[in-house]
């Protein structure tokens, strides 16, 4: 059993980054830019907030947080994405989400020039997507493809089982991975009404939990030499540590590893990866590399 | 086993439209109306055009068809696209595929104006149909589900399986297929690379085939109580067929029918609901039910 080790390699290619970086600027280049809007306190997204930050800082990216009040109205929050979208010194920009109930999440992804759309969520970058086309691939989906690939783990003609359709994980995922250019593997999704989910889970060469239950996938619903993505990150308040909780993954780590060709930790797995893609889109953005 | 008549439900489809039609003009609106473009003499794609103004007069819509000769350069098509957007007595429009090689489909249809998209095939479309938003879903996975639903065959909690990763079907179909408010279903989509493809259709309780390959399934493939959708529409040449050619499915409709609980014939299966579901289409962007 081999450890996808996501910290490693997001270290790895924020290096890679910052080396593309460096070669910019000495060739006169400005910096990549990156510009986030928050709002609200949600400690969640702050933390999610602060970790892009800190990449930016790690890749040599330029970085602007914006940071509103929960007051701000939907009107108001869409006027920044247009200052953002209008802004030649920002070269991508996101909002970080949930967003207040009052505000239309839809509404203000849709807002977004798709040309700064870093993130992928503007339906543009999605239909884009799907039909195999350059453009912003969301930064959860692309870092597991990248993890898979820099360790090696081939998906052509594999059986690949998804649980979980979310418009930002399952979906997107399942379009890559099924295609040619991205996986050419056969997929299956698999969600809450889904009839003998442990079947279909113990049919997978790759198995992928991002449902957000902690812990459901159990070692018998996993075959030998299988390989496992744990994209769950639910938080259990927890006394014993620092932080007050800890993050449980949708896998049950000690049972399920043994039995793995590979597996991803929760921590250290999918999440330093989706910020690295998230830096790598920024840098594709800088450089135009989808869209002029 | 019972067909699913693809022919009289389109038919249906087709008064329906009318009726509506008809309270539209009692009310003082404009019938809905469609434009076509066409390119070449190709014979299909004649075939389809024409097909599709003939639905239109049964519906009580305007149609008008644009057919310009292969010299045509991308350009002033795209200038015939932006007219066509501009144009407030146009609700919707399609460009009949395939296109010449010397223009890229791509740019064409991403020249539409989504919101006379009637096809579906604009990324803002595919995205939107992708996160499960309001928009115009392209006519042939329509169908589908459309005769599904009229034939009473459930979708929720069932295996469905999708031979075929194309653009305008295979994906569409699977994106929707497993979205709660389409379809629900367990989706799997199995293409050139699928290894044991037989296996993988007999655990179908819906087999879906858009391979264009002529009786690819064969009985041996199917469970015995499936329901068996055949996309399949290659033309082989036959002297004995009026037309010099006769309709081929993907399925041994012979030795798979008495198998299946439901089956789709071909041709009257798919074909005429693709075009009942244009028609769809095109009231729902007179009414600008999806954008305005």
């Amino acid at each position: 059993m081999q450890i996808l080790d996501g910290k490693i390699t997001a270290e790895k290619i924020r290096h890679e980054i910052a080396d593309e970086v460096q070669k910019m600027v000495s060739a006169g280049l400005r910096r990549p830019h990156l510009a986030a809007i928050l709002v609200g306190h949600d400690g969640g997204s702050l933390t999610y907030v602060n970790n892009k930050v800190k990449a930016c800082h790690d890749c040599g990216f330029e970085s602007t947080l914006l940071h509103f009040g929960t007051g701000i109205t939907e009107t108001e929050l869409i006027d920044e994405v247009k200052k953002l979208n209008d802004n030649p010194e920002i070269d991508g920009f996101i909002v970080q989400l949930p967003l207040p109930h009052h505000i239309s999440e839809r509404r203000v992804i849709e807002a977004i020039d798709y040309r700064k759309d870093v993130d992928g969520f503007h339906p543009v970058n999605t239909g884009r997507l799907n039909a195999g086309l350059p453009c912003f691939v969301s930064a959860t989906p692309r870092g597991i493809l990248e993890l898979l690939r820099r360790y090696d783990v081939r998906t052509r003609s594999k059986r690949v089982v998804i649980l979980g359709r979310s418009n930002i994980v399952g979906k997107p995922l399942a379009s890559m991975l099924m295609q040619r250019s991205y996986g050419d593997a056969t997929v299956t999704v698999c969600h809450s009404h889904t009839l003998n989910i442990a079947d279909e889970c113990r049919r997978a060469d790759i198995l992928i939990a991002a449902i957000g239950q902690p812990e459901f996938v159990t070692a018998d619903m996993v075959r030998e030499g299988a390989t496992v993505i744990d994209v769950g990150t639910t938080r259990i308040p927890d006394a014993s540590c620092a932080r007050g909780y800890r993050l449980a993954g949708d896998v049950k780590f000690d049972e399920v590893a043994p039995k793995c060709a590979y597996i991803t930790p929760v921590p250290g797995g999918v999440g330093p990866m989706t910020i690295a893609m998230l830096m790598q889109n920024t840098l594709a953005a800088a450089r135009k590399e989808y869209y002029h």
